[in-house]
Protein backbone atom coordinates (compact mmCIF):
# COMPACT_ATOMS: atom_id res chain seq x y z
CA UNK A 1 0.00 0.00 0.00
CA UNK A 2 1.22 3.64 -1.27
CA UNK A 3 1.55 6.17 1.87
CA UNK A 4 3.28 9.25 2.36
CA UNK A 5 5.93 8.91 5.16
CA UNK A 6 4.79 8.15 8.98
CA UNK A 7 3.44 11.27 10.53
CA UNK A 8 6.13 11.37 13.11
CA UNK A 9 8.47 11.72 10.70
CA UNK A 10 7.09 14.52 9.41
CA UNK A 11 6.75 16.07 12.63
CA UNK A 12 9.96 15.45 13.09
CA UNK A 13 11.43 17.05 10.11
CA UNK A 14 9.50 20.31 11.65
CA UNK A 15 11.48 19.82 14.97
CA UNK A 16 9.28 19.34 18.47
CA UNK A 17 5.86 20.75 18.27
CA UNK A 18 5.51 24.07 20.21
CA UNK A 19 3.93 24.12 23.23
CA UNK A 20 0.71 26.17 24.56
CA UNK A 21 0.83 27.45 27.77
CA UNK A 22 -1.49 29.03 30.05
CA UNK A 23 -0.21 30.73 33.38
CA UNK A 24 -1.60 32.68 35.49
CA UNK A 25 -2.16 34.28 39.13
CA UNK A 26 -5.23 32.61 41.17
CA UNK A 27 -6.81 33.49 44.42
CA UNK A 28 -6.87 30.37 46.54
CA UNK A 29 -10.76 30.44 45.55
CA UNK A 30 -10.19 30.53 42.52
CA UNK A 31 -10.08 33.73 40.93
CA UNK A 32 -7.87 35.66 38.78
CA UNK A 33 -9.29 39.40 39.49
CA UNK A 34 -11.37 40.59 42.09
CA UNK A 35 -14.85 41.37 41.69
CA UNK A 36 -15.82 44.95 40.00
CA UNK A 37 -13.04 45.07 37.52
CA UNK A 38 -12.77 48.64 35.69
CA UNK A 39 -10.87 51.19 34.18
CA UNK A 40 -9.50 52.61 37.47
CA UNK A 41 -9.60 49.37 39.13
CA UNK A 42 -8.14 46.91 36.30
CA UNK A 43 -7.45 43.51 39.18
CA UNK A 44 -10.43 44.69 40.97
CA UNK A 45 -11.07 45.05 44.41
CA UNK A 46 -8.44 42.95 46.43
CA UNK A 47 -6.49 41.66 43.15
CA UNK A 48 -3.05 43.41 43.59
CA UNK A 49 -2.22 40.73 46.24
CA UNK A 50 -2.63 37.73 43.25
CA UNK A 51 0.72 39.49 42.18
CA UNK A 52 2.32 40.58 44.70
CA UNK A 53 4.52 37.86 45.45
CA UNK A 54 5.60 38.58 41.24
CA UNK A 55 6.23 42.37 41.94
CA UNK A 56 8.56 41.45 44.69
CA UNK A 57 10.94 40.18 42.53
CA UNK A 58 14.02 41.76 41.29
CA UNK A 59 13.66 39.71 37.58
CA UNK A 60 10.18 41.06 37.21
CA UNK A 61 11.25 44.84 38.34
CA UNK A 62 14.02 44.90 35.96
CA UNK A 63 12.15 44.20 33.64
CA UNK A 64 9.51 46.76 34.07
CA UNK A 65 12.09 49.68 34.45
CA UNK A 66 12.34 49.42 38.30
CA UNK A 67 14.53 49.14 40.89
CA UNK A 68 15.02 46.42 44.07
CA UNK A 69 13.18 43.20 44.46
CA UNK A 70 14.15 40.07 45.42
CA UNK A 71 15.89 36.59 44.09
CA UNK A 72 13.60 33.35 45.83
CA UNK A 73 12.38 30.51 44.12
CA UNK A 74 9.97 31.87 41.85
CA UNK A 75 12.49 33.41 40.11
CA UNK A 76 13.46 30.15 38.75
CA UNK A 77 10.01 29.09 38.07
CA UNK A 78 9.19 32.31 36.08
CA UNK A 79 12.47 32.07 34.11
CA UNK A 80 11.50 28.67 33.64
CA UNK A 81 8.73 29.06 31.90
CA UNK A 82 8.45 31.94 29.80
CA UNK A 83 12.57 30.37 28.12
CA UNK A 84 11.08 29.31 25.50
CA UNK A 85 7.73 31.17 24.67
CA UNK A 86 7.83 33.34 21.98
CA UNK A 87 4.39 34.71 21.66
CA UNK A 88 1.62 35.95 24.18
CA UNK A 89 -2.19 35.84 23.48
CA UNK A 90 -4.19 37.62 25.68
CA UNK A 91 -7.50 39.44 26.29
CA UNK A 92 -8.51 42.91 25.57
CA UNK A 93 -8.83 43.26 29.78
CA UNK A 94 -5.23 42.45 29.66
CA UNK A 95 -3.90 44.92 27.22
CA UNK A 96 -5.84 47.78 28.21
CA UNK A 97 -9.06 47.21 29.88
CA UNK A 98 -13.17 47.42 28.61
CA UNK A 99 -15.34 49.81 26.34
CA UNK A 100 -13.91 53.25 27.81
CA UNK A 101 -10.26 53.22 26.69
CA UNK A 102 -10.95 51.10 23.52
CA UNK A 103 -13.19 53.96 21.93
CA UNK A 104 -10.18 55.77 20.92
CA UNK A 105 -7.70 53.79 18.98
CA UNK A 106 -4.88 56.45 20.59
CA UNK A 107 -4.95 54.38 23.41
CA UNK A 108 -2.16 52.09 24.09
CA UNK A 109 -3.23 50.19 27.02
CA UNK A 110 -2.20 49.81 30.90
CA UNK A 111 2.14 48.77 29.45
CA UNK A 112 3.22 52.16 28.56
CA UNK A 113 5.68 52.94 25.95
CA UNK A 114 8.10 49.84 26.81
CA UNK A 115 5.70 46.71 27.33
CA UNK A 116 7.09 44.46 29.24
CA UNK A 117 6.54 41.85 26.51
CA UNK A 118 9.31 41.93 24.01
CA UNK A 119 7.52 39.38 22.07
CA UNK A 120 4.66 39.50 19.06
CA UNK A 121 1.54 40.09 21.56
CA UNK A 122 -2.02 39.12 19.80
CA UNK A 123 -5.07 40.50 21.71
CA UNK A 124 -8.30 38.99 21.58
CA UNK A 125 -11.23 41.36 20.90
CA UNK A 126 -14.09 42.66 18.36
CA UNK A 127 -12.68 45.62 18.22
CA UNK A 128 -10.66 46.30 15.06
CA UNK A 129 -7.65 48.31 14.80
CA UNK A 130 -4.56 48.26 13.23
CA UNK A 131 -1.40 46.96 15.14
CA UNK A 132 0.19 48.61 17.65
CA UNK A 133 4.45 49.16 18.05
CA UNK A 134 5.40 50.20 21.20
CA UNK A 135 9.36 49.98 21.53
CA UNK A 136 9.87 45.92 20.70
CA UNK A 137 6.34 44.71 21.11
CA UNK A 138 3.46 44.30 18.67
CA UNK A 139 0.26 43.88 19.77
CA UNK A 140 -1.73 42.46 17.13
CA UNK A 141 -5.67 42.83 17.44
CA UNK A 142 -7.63 39.60 16.52
CA UNK A 143 -10.63 39.43 15.71
CA UNK A 144 -11.85 36.22 14.55
CA UNK A 145 -11.51 34.03 17.51
CA UNK A 146 -9.24 31.73 19.80
CA UNK A 147 -8.34 29.76 16.83
CA UNK A 148 -6.91 32.26 14.70
CA UNK A 149 -5.33 34.20 17.53
CA UNK A 150 -3.35 30.70 18.41
CA UNK A 151 -2.58 30.31 14.62
CA UNK A 152 -1.21 33.78 14.07
CA UNK A 153 0.78 33.55 16.74
CA UNK A 154 2.49 30.08 15.91
CA UNK A 155 3.55 31.77 12.62
CA UNK A 156 5.00 34.60 14.18
CA UNK A 157 7.04 32.24 16.50
CA UNK A 158 8.37 29.04 15.04
CA UNK A 159 9.22 26.33 17.53
CA UNK A 160 8.57 28.29 19.91
CA UNK A 161 5.52 28.30 22.54
CA UNK A 162 2.59 30.20 22.98
CA UNK A 163 1.53 31.70 26.13
CA UNK A 164 -1.44 32.38 26.94
CA UNK A 165 -1.26 35.29 29.37
CA UNK A 166 -5.06 35.70 30.69
CA UNK A 167 -7.45 37.02 31.76
CA UNK A 168 -9.59 34.33 32.63
CA UNK A 169 -12.04 34.38 29.95
CA UNK A 170 -9.37 33.38 27.24
CA UNK A 171 -7.60 31.10 29.61
CA UNK A 172 -11.06 29.24 29.87
CA UNK A 173 -11.80 29.49 26.63
CA UNK A 174 -8.89 27.96 25.50
CA UNK A 175 -9.04 25.44 27.88
CA UNK A 176 -12.49 24.29 26.93
CA UNK A 177 -11.58 24.11 23.65
CA UNK A 178 -8.63 21.42 24.44
CA UNK A 179 -5.72 24.28 22.99
CA UNK A 180 -3.67 23.83 26.04
CA UNK A 181 -0.94 21.47 26.36
CA UNK A 182 0.39 23.25 29.70
CA UNK A 183 -0.69 24.96 32.93
CA UNK A 184 0.96 27.10 35.61
CA UNK A 185 -1.23 28.57 38.61
CA UNK A 186 0.20 30.70 40.38
CA UNK A 187 -1.69 30.40 44.27
CA UNK A 188 -1.29 33.32 45.75
CA UNK A 189 -2.56 33.31 49.92
CA UNK A 190 -5.20 35.70 49.29
CA UNK A 191 -9.46 34.85 49.08
CA UNK A 192 -11.22 36.98 46.64
CA UNK A 193 -14.89 36.34 47.59
CA UNK A 194 -15.68 37.25 43.73
CA UNK A 195 -14.27 38.11 40.60
CA UNK A 196 -12.97 36.60 37.44
CA UNK A 197 -13.31 32.98 38.03
CA UNK A 198 -10.84 30.38 36.18
CA UNK A 199 -12.43 27.52 34.75
CA UNK A 200 -15.67 28.64 34.15
CA UNK A 201 -17.33 26.96 31.88
CA UNK A 202 -14.30 24.07 31.30
CA UNK A 203 -15.77 20.84 31.83
CA UNK A 204 -14.74 17.95 33.33
CA UNK A 205 -13.12 16.63 29.81
CA UNK A 206 -10.12 18.71 30.28
CA UNK A 207 -7.87 16.47 31.93
CA UNK A 208 -4.92 17.27 34.15
CA UNK A 209 -1.58 15.83 35.48
CA UNK A 210 0.64 16.91 37.92
CA UNK A 211 3.54 17.97 37.07
CA UNK A 212 5.56 19.73 39.76
CA UNK A 213 5.25 22.20 42.91
CA UNK A 214 6.91 24.85 43.94
CA UNK A 215 6.29 26.63 47.14
CA UNK A 216 7.76 30.05 47.19
CA UNK A 217 7.04 32.58 49.21
CA UNK A 218 3.57 34.40 48.97
CA UNK A 219 2.86 31.52 46.48
CA UNK A 220 2.38 27.97 45.74
CA UNK A 221 3.25 27.24 41.80
CA UNK A 222 1.50 24.22 40.64
CA UNK A 223 1.97 22.80 37.01
CA UNK A 224 -0.32 21.01 35.03
CA UNK A 225 0.42 18.89 31.76
CA UNK A 226 -3.58 18.87 30.21
CA UNK A 227 -5.15 16.88 27.68
CA UNK A 228 -8.39 18.30 25.77
CA UNK B 1 -5.43 51.17 88.70
CA UNK B 2 -6.87 47.48 89.75
CA UNK B 3 -7.14 45.16 87.08
CA UNK B 4 -7.43 41.13 86.77
CA UNK B 5 -4.53 39.42 85.59
CA UNK B 6 -3.50 40.17 82.08
CA UNK B 7 -5.24 38.10 79.37
CA UNK B 8 -2.53 35.83 78.27
CA UNK B 9 -1.79 34.51 81.73
CA UNK B 10 -5.20 33.05 81.72
CA UNK B 11 -4.86 31.80 78.81
CA UNK B 12 -1.62 30.10 79.90
CA UNK B 13 -3.29 28.88 82.77
CA UNK B 14 -5.81 26.71 80.79
CA UNK B 15 -3.22 25.42 78.48
CA UNK B 16 -2.50 25.84 74.91
CA UNK B 17 -5.87 26.92 73.14
CA UNK B 18 -7.36 24.10 70.96
CA UNK B 19 -7.12 24.76 66.92
CA UNK B 20 -9.98 24.84 65.12
CA UNK B 21 -8.72 22.89 61.18
CA UNK B 22 -10.61 22.25 58.22
CA UNK B 23 -9.43 19.66 55.90
CA UNK B 24 -10.75 18.56 52.62
CA UNK B 25 -9.97 17.22 49.42
CA UNK B 26 -10.99 19.76 46.64
CA UNK B 27 -10.16 19.90 42.96
CA UNK B 28 -8.38 22.20 40.57
CA UNK B 29 -11.29 23.86 39.64
CA UNK B 30 -12.64 24.18 43.51
CA UNK B 31 -15.27 21.62 44.10
CA UNK B 32 -15.14 18.77 46.82
CA UNK B 33 -17.58 16.68 45.55
CA UNK B 34 -18.49 16.35 41.98
CA UNK B 35 -22.25 17.27 40.25
CA UNK B 36 -25.24 15.24 40.77
CA UNK B 37 -24.60 13.94 44.05
CA UNK B 38 -27.02 11.54 45.24
CA UNK B 39 -27.26 8.67 47.85
CA UNK B 40 -26.25 6.39 45.00
CA UNK B 41 -23.55 8.57 44.10
CA UNK B 42 -22.37 10.16 47.41
CA UNK B 43 -19.26 12.17 45.56
CA UNK B 44 -20.83 13.50 42.25
CA UNK B 45 -20.15 12.84 38.75
CA UNK B 46 -15.95 12.08 39.07
CA UNK B 47 -15.91 13.26 42.55
CA UNK B 48 -13.96 9.60 43.71
CA UNK B 49 -10.72 11.66 41.66
CA UNK B 50 -10.64 13.48 44.67
CA UNK B 51 -9.81 11.15 46.74
CA UNK B 52 -7.43 8.48 45.58
CA UNK B 53 -4.19 9.45 46.55
CA UNK B 54 -5.81 9.15 49.86
CA UNK B 55 -7.20 5.64 49.17
CA UNK B 56 -4.01 4.16 47.85
CA UNK B 57 -2.20 5.09 51.47
CA UNK B 58 -1.71 2.42 53.84
CA UNK B 59 -2.40 4.29 56.39
CA UNK B 60 -5.75 5.16 55.00
CA UNK B 61 -6.51 1.34 54.22
CA UNK B 62 -5.63 0.20 57.44
CA UNK B 63 -7.85 2.62 59.14
CA UNK B 64 -10.67 1.25 56.78
CA UNK B 65 -9.51 -2.41 57.23
CA UNK B 66 -8.26 -3.21 53.83
CA UNK B 67 -4.92 -4.68 52.64
CA UNK B 68 -2.03 -2.72 50.81
CA UNK B 69 -1.36 0.89 49.87
CA UNK B 70 1.22 2.56 49.71
CA UNK B 71 3.42 5.30 52.40
CA UNK B 72 4.40 8.36 50.28
CA UNK B 73 4.26 11.95 51.06
CA UNK B 74 1.25 11.88 51.54
CA UNK B 75 1.36 9.59 54.53
CA UNK B 76 3.54 12.36 56.97
CA UNK B 77 0.69 14.91 55.80
CA UNK B 78 -2.18 13.18 56.85
CA UNK B 79 -0.71 11.84 60.24
CA UNK B 80 0.69 14.98 61.35
CA UNK B 81 -3.12 16.73 60.58
CA UNK B 82 -4.45 14.30 62.55
CA UNK B 83 -1.86 14.22 65.60
CA UNK B 84 -3.76 16.66 68.22
CA UNK B 85 -7.84 15.68 66.54
CA UNK B 86 -9.60 15.08 69.91
CA UNK B 87 -13.25 15.25 67.57
CA UNK B 88 -14.67 15.91 64.24
CA UNK B 89 -17.64 17.75 62.78
CA UNK B 90 -19.10 17.04 59.72
CA UNK B 91 -22.52 18.11 57.94
CA UNK B 92 -25.43 14.84 57.14
CA UNK B 93 -23.70 14.83 53.95
CA UNK B 94 -20.46 12.85 55.23
CA UNK B 95 -21.79 11.19 57.49
CA UNK B 96 -25.13 9.45 55.64
CA UNK B 97 -26.38 11.09 52.92
CA UNK B 98 -29.64 13.10 51.86
CA UNK B 99 -33.20 13.66 53.16
CA UNK B 100 -34.20 10.09 51.23
CA UNK B 101 -31.72 7.72 54.37
CA UNK B 102 -32.25 10.45 57.02
CA UNK B 103 -35.79 9.57 57.10
CA UNK B 104 -35.23 6.45 58.85
CA UNK B 105 -33.61 6.89 62.16
CA UNK B 106 -31.93 3.24 61.94
CA UNK B 107 -29.88 4.41 58.92
CA UNK B 108 -26.24 4.51 60.20
CA UNK B 109 -24.97 6.53 57.68
CA UNK B 110 -22.15 5.35 54.85
CA UNK B 111 -19.43 3.93 57.57
CA UNK B 112 -20.58 1.05 58.77
CA UNK B 113 -20.15 -1.08 61.98
CA UNK B 114 -16.47 0.27 62.35
CA UNK B 115 -16.24 3.96 60.99
CA UNK B 116 -12.85 5.31 60.35
CA UNK B 117 -13.06 8.53 63.06
CA UNK B 118 -12.60 7.10 66.34
CA UNK B 119 -13.48 9.84 67.85
CA UNK B 120 -16.94 12.16 68.86
CA UNK B 121 -18.33 13.01 65.76
CA UNK B 122 -21.05 16.00 65.69
CA UNK B 123 -23.29 16.13 62.35
CA UNK B 124 -24.80 19.33 61.72
CA UNK B 125 -28.13 18.32 60.65
CA UNK B 126 -32.13 19.97 60.65
CA UNK B 127 -33.23 16.44 61.70
CA UNK B 128 -33.11 15.49 65.51
CA UNK B 129 -31.69 12.21 66.47
CA UNK B 130 -30.59 10.37 69.34
CA UNK B 131 -27.00 9.91 69.74
CA UNK B 132 -25.20 6.40 67.43
CA UNK B 133 -22.33 4.74 68.84
CA UNK B 134 -20.96 2.61 66.35
CA UNK B 135 -17.66 0.87 67.79
CA UNK B 136 -15.99 3.27 69.42
CA UNK B 137 -17.32 6.21 67.03
CA UNK B 138 -20.40 8.05 68.58
CA UNK B 139 -21.75 10.71 66.43
CA UNK B 140 -23.83 13.16 68.06
CA UNK B 141 -26.80 15.12 66.36
CA UNK B 142 -26.81 18.80 66.19
CA UNK B 143 -29.25 20.83 65.47
CA UNK B 144 -28.66 24.36 66.93
CA UNK B 145 -26.17 25.70 64.31
CA UNK B 146 -22.37 25.48 64.33
CA UNK B 147 -21.23 27.30 67.48
CA UNK B 148 -23.14 25.28 69.11
CA UNK B 149 -21.33 22.15 67.58
CA UNK B 150 -18.10 23.55 67.84
CA UNK B 151 -18.87 24.40 71.68
CA UNK B 152 -20.02 20.67 72.07
CA UNK B 153 -17.00 19.18 70.10
CA UNK B 154 -14.23 21.57 72.01
CA UNK B 155 -16.36 20.20 75.50
CA UNK B 156 -15.86 16.12 74.11
CA UNK B 157 -12.34 17.10 73.57
CA UNK B 158 -10.68 19.22 76.11
CA UNK B 159 -7.24 20.74 74.94
CA UNK B 160 -7.24 18.63 71.54
CA UNK B 161 -7.90 20.19 68.01
CA UNK B 162 -11.68 19.86 66.50
CA UNK B 163 -11.50 19.24 62.67
CA UNK B 164 -13.85 20.35 60.50
CA UNK B 165 -14.18 17.62 57.84
CA UNK B 166 -16.37 18.69 55.43
CA UNK B 167 -18.91 18.74 53.15
CA UNK B 168 -18.07 22.17 51.52
CA UNK B 169 -21.35 23.72 53.06
CA UNK B 170 -20.14 23.14 56.75
CA UNK B 171 -16.58 24.26 55.74
CA UNK B 172 -17.73 27.38 54.39
CA UNK B 173 -19.83 28.27 57.23
CA UNK B 174 -17.26 27.94 59.26
CA UNK B 175 -14.51 30.00 57.31
CA UNK B 176 -17.30 32.63 56.95
CA UNK B 177 -18.25 33.09 60.57
CA UNK B 178 -14.09 33.26 61.10
CA UNK B 179 -14.32 30.21 63.49
CA UNK B 180 -10.98 27.85 61.41
CA UNK B 181 -7.86 28.49 62.61
CA UNK B 182 -6.00 25.74 59.72
CA UNK B 183 -7.16 25.14 56.52
CA UNK B 184 -5.45 22.07 54.87
CA UNK B 185 -6.78 21.93 50.77
CA UNK B 186 -5.39 18.48 49.27
CA UNK B 187 -5.69 19.49 45.54
CA UNK B 188 -6.39 16.46 43.90
CA UNK B 189 -5.27 16.85 39.45
CA UNK B 190 -9.00 16.78 38.07
CA UNK B 191 -11.21 19.35 37.07
CA UNK B 192 -15.22 18.45 37.91
CA UNK B 193 -17.05 21.02 36.24
CA UNK B 194 -19.13 21.65 38.51
CA UNK B 195 -20.65 20.06 41.85
CA UNK B 196 -20.23 21.57 45.55
CA UNK B 197 -18.13 24.87 45.39
CA UNK B 198 -15.35 25.63 48.29
CA UNK B 199 -15.80 29.14 49.45
CA UNK B 200 -19.13 30.09 48.22
CA UNK B 201 -20.46 32.63 50.02
CA UNK B 202 -16.80 32.89 52.13
CA UNK B 203 -15.84 36.89 51.76
CA UNK B 204 -12.33 38.53 51.56
CA UNK B 205 -12.33 39.51 55.18
CA UNK B 206 -11.13 36.25 55.52
CA UNK B 207 -7.36 36.22 55.42
CA UNK B 208 -5.05 33.20 54.54
CA UNK B 209 -1.63 32.59 55.07
CA UNK B 210 0.69 30.08 53.59
CA UNK B 211 2.15 28.25 56.07
CA UNK B 212 3.77 24.78 54.03
CA UNK B 213 2.82 23.39 51.06
CA UNK B 214 3.58 19.67 50.23
CA UNK B 215 4.17 17.85 46.43
CA UNK B 216 2.96 14.60 46.92
CA UNK B 217 1.67 11.25 44.18
CA UNK B 218 -1.59 12.88 42.68
CA UNK B 219 -1.70 15.82 45.12
CA UNK B 220 -1.07 18.79 46.75
CA UNK B 221 -1.07 19.33 50.13
CA UNK B 222 -1.55 23.34 50.69
CA UNK B 223 -1.92 24.47 54.31
CA UNK B 224 -2.91 28.37 55.45
CA UNK B 225 -3.51 29.91 58.51
CA UNK B 226 -6.96 31.85 58.76
CA UNK B 227 -7.74 34.65 60.34
CA UNK B 228 -11.43 35.74 60.14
Amino acid sequence: MARGPPAELGQAALGPMSKVSASISVSVDGYVAGPNQSVESPLGEGGEGLHEWMTALRAWRERHGLEGGGVNASTDVVAQSMANVGAEIMGRGKFGGGPGPWDDDAWQGWWGEDPPFHMPVFVLTHHEREPLTLSDTTFTFVTDGIQAALEQAREAAPGKDVLIGGGADVINQYLAAGLVDELELHVAPVLLGGGARLFEGVGPEVRVEQVRVVEAPGVTHLNYRVAG
